[in-house]
């Protein structure tokens, strides 16, 4: 009898966790969607949403290590100063891994289709489960380097 | 006296999570120092031992991600041939940050001293806590742009 309740109770115990992960990896797909979808309106601030708001949150980019979300804004603005350098952008998401409940790493690609050149890159990033929901705290984005032809062309 | 013992039992609770992060960290610090004596021997294997041995461990450099522990050496091997090439590692730990129990994030740069150029870089990377101890499940490394003297004088 109490052998059936500890089996019955870890089946329970193993659907609970198998779907609260399912049901987060969903909600940090959800961020990237939300993230892409405002890139491509144009708009980085609802884009920026998807990253903590605190001066702890680090961007780490091809111009080095940005400190803190206000930062991270402007170095957006800087970098995408209108829509033809924003162009339209696609994540490509290859792996979601908890890391226990309340992070995950986020690792995948993205491009940007523009008018003169498509630019990719990969990406990790390290999310956390907050009051608000899930927030990127670490963003470590690489772009590839650019094709010879494109770089002859310049 | 229920009060007092809750307490008594918090505070307990607390110093026993700080010391197990701080524990933590430490053997953090000690795997990468690890992994930066083995680089500065020319010993690739054991440096390789700081990484799990798995195929599920991801290599983000700038040549792209490399899956897998055995084509992960392979392409230290390949990107670093010889004594000369690997020259002498140093890394700065810029963050290390706990994720959950079984997991940290590790942030930092790291400077190559080599006899005709310093290529530096940052790098993310992720450790699990494993039965062997921390072990990196992903490395997200990127280099620093090559200054522009250095360019011109290839």
């Amino acid at each position: 009898m109490f052998r059936s309740i500890l089996f019955l109770g870890a089946i329970l115990l193993t659907g609970l966790v198998i779907g609260c992960s399912a049901t987060q990896e969903s909600d940090i797909r959800k961020l990237l969607q939300i993230q892409q979808d405002a890139w491509n309106a144009g708009d980085i601030e609802t884009f920026m949403q998807g990253y903590l708001n605190s001066d702890s949150l680090r961007f780490v980019g091809s111009g080095g290590e940005v400190r803190g979300w206000q930062s991270t804004l402007e170095r957006y603005h800087r970098a995408y100063p209108d829509r033809e350098a924003m162009g339209t952008l696609s994540f490509d998401l290859r792996e979601i891994r908890m890391l226990g409940r309340r992070h995950a790493m986020i690792f995948g690609a993205y491009t940007l289709e523009r008018e003169n050149d498509q630019p990719t890159g990969l990406f990790t990033l390290i999310a956390e489960y907050t009051e608000d929901g899930w927030r990127i705290i670490h963003d470590h984005t690489s772009a590839d380097p650019i094709p010879e032809i494109h770089q002859n062309l310049e």
